[in-house]
């Protein structure tokens, strides 16, 4: 059994790769919802939509986020009434929020409703939110506190980041299964997301980051950054407002109470080589995955590092 | 100043006429709100739908409902996740029940949702529900009491029909302006729609009734009825389970109590005179709108029968 934590477009891909070599039973996601917001009075989840819809084999590869080919005349028709559109909703996708709303509003748990979801899309493998209760992640700029989804897609992260909080998190609680998955797992991957904000509110539901200190199993991170730039996003400026070096130090500072091995690009093999203080081991390849022959090989690198025993086999799968 | 009563396809045909020959602030609608319904957690009002997109030049003229050249890939996803689909929803229509569940969620009437959303498609005719309180028609069947949109979409108007009531009615007030608009009218149009489920729930408001028996204003119906059948729909069967033959005489019953003058088919021009105990003048003519050109005369004829001093300067526009 092999669990991973992801979120973003960067986890997206590594999960397509880990599908691809992996018996779907032996893989469960938890996933980051400190991105959930209401939208035209619907409760949308970017990353669990994403990872839900990226092991249904739907996601459009063009966007990473959505569903393949979807169109967008609804959101049009939001646009003619004069109503915000500056997050993008397909309309095959907003069948998934819809049915998810209704779901919430006849009682259901985030947990339940996910399942739900994905069980009807043919989804095999697990994916869990990070917690049931609404934990949301809220960036602190010079223009005031804004959403998670405000700050990354209506402004694009173009506003200077003073500070990141999860509200709600210290009254959180892990989903159900989350804590089991980490504890009981034979390996913990840590995807290439950003660590602020995507794995970030995950370690905040009290108790996960016990649970992945307490795991014996080994727990290997990507390293979504390279150099001091994050392959895509704004991991950078965000990890600065935490007062992390975006690279791959920042990183391994990120999730050392916990990590094992952090997988970094080929050009960071020596700045991570000079990181000898941190108790972390560093694997250098490269991380780019642009095709899904590179999200296999990267979910096959992982793999090794976190089952050696089993390297030979995954690696030749 | 003209009011129409209105409700059902027949209704919006009506209303296509006489948008096509009146000033647009000239006309104000009263529309049945007793299909409205909840689909797929959304508030959707079926004739007040219908009536504000032929207003805006948007309803299609294939299907009757919805809006021109829409697509269905919500539907289809909905379909796919082994949700109901028999209500047909399109993915620009859905932006419509989208905006007008969250105005409602916020507090708006459904007066004022209806204007907002009227206004943001340009039109300039007032749109009024009957009321702005829930009020369902209920259709008692053999196989249990179904709302209007299970007995006529979902199960195509094959129950045989026991009764019809229209929970909420007595508890229910006209809309804002409802009354005002009868009252104050040069004339009152009822629309060809069935007598019994799409202006039965508008008269059944109270206040509605009794505005139309003080109004100073002509008020000419055009029958939705030729010979024993309806033009189109269950009429028939619903005007039986209140004991009103499915004809002319009972469309003039329905009416008689403030009925002017009903237009009915030229073929019904002899059954209509024989009808001479009923204190309702008929005028006869071809009620069939096929075409545009048909809505604007039976407009007109309308509008003729209703405003006689106006009538030359009406039909020959």
């Amino acid at each position: 059994m092999i669990t991973v934590l992801t979120g973003g477009t960067g986890g997206a891909k590594f999960v397509d790769g880990l599908r691809r070599i992996l018996p779907p039973e032996e893989l469960t996601i938890i996933v980051n919802t400190g991105d959930d917001h209401d939208w035209w009075g619907l409760y949308v989840s970017p990353d669990l939509d994403s990872i839900t819809y990226v092991l249904a084999g739907i996601l459009s590869p063009e966007r990473g986020w959505g569903v393949r080919g979807d169109t967008f005349h609804c959101l049009q028709g939001m646009k003619d009434f004069g109503e915000p559109i500056w997050f993008s909703v397909g309309d095959r996708d907003l069948a998934t929020h819809l049915l998810r709303t209704r779901l919430l509003s006849r009682g259901r748990t985030l947990t339940e409703a996910t399942r739900i979801i994905a069980e009807k899309l043919g989804v095999r493998s697990l994916v869990l939110p990070m917690s049931d209760q609404r934990v949301e992640t809220r960036i602190e700029t010079p223009a005031g506190e804004l959403s998670f989804e405000e700050y990354f897609v209506k402004r694009r992260y173009q506003d200077a980041v003073k500070n990141v909080r999860f509200a709600g998190a210290s009254a959180s609680k892990p989903a159900p299964g989350v804590l089991e998955a980490i504890t009981k797992s034979d390996a913990v991957l840590i995807a290439p997301s950003n660590p602020t904000t995507s794995i970030g509110p995950i370690l905040a539901v009290p108790g996960i980051r016990d649970a992945l200190r307490e795991t014996a199993a080994r727990i290997v991170a990507v390293s979504p950054i390279i150099g001091n730039a994050a392959v895509s996003g704004p991991a950078a400026s965000l990890m600065a407002s935490q007062n992390l070096p975006a690279s791959v130090a920042g990183i391994a500072d990120s999730y050392a109470a916990f990590l094992d091995t952090l997988i970094v690009h080929d050009s960071d093999a020596e700045t991570a080589q000079a990181l000898s203080s941190i108790s972390v081991e560093f694997v250098s390849t490269n991380i780019l995955m642009r095709t899904p022959e590179d999200k296999v090989r990267i979910a096959n690198s992982a793999l090794a590092c976190a089952l050696p025993e089993n390297a030979a086999v995954k690696l030749a799968s």
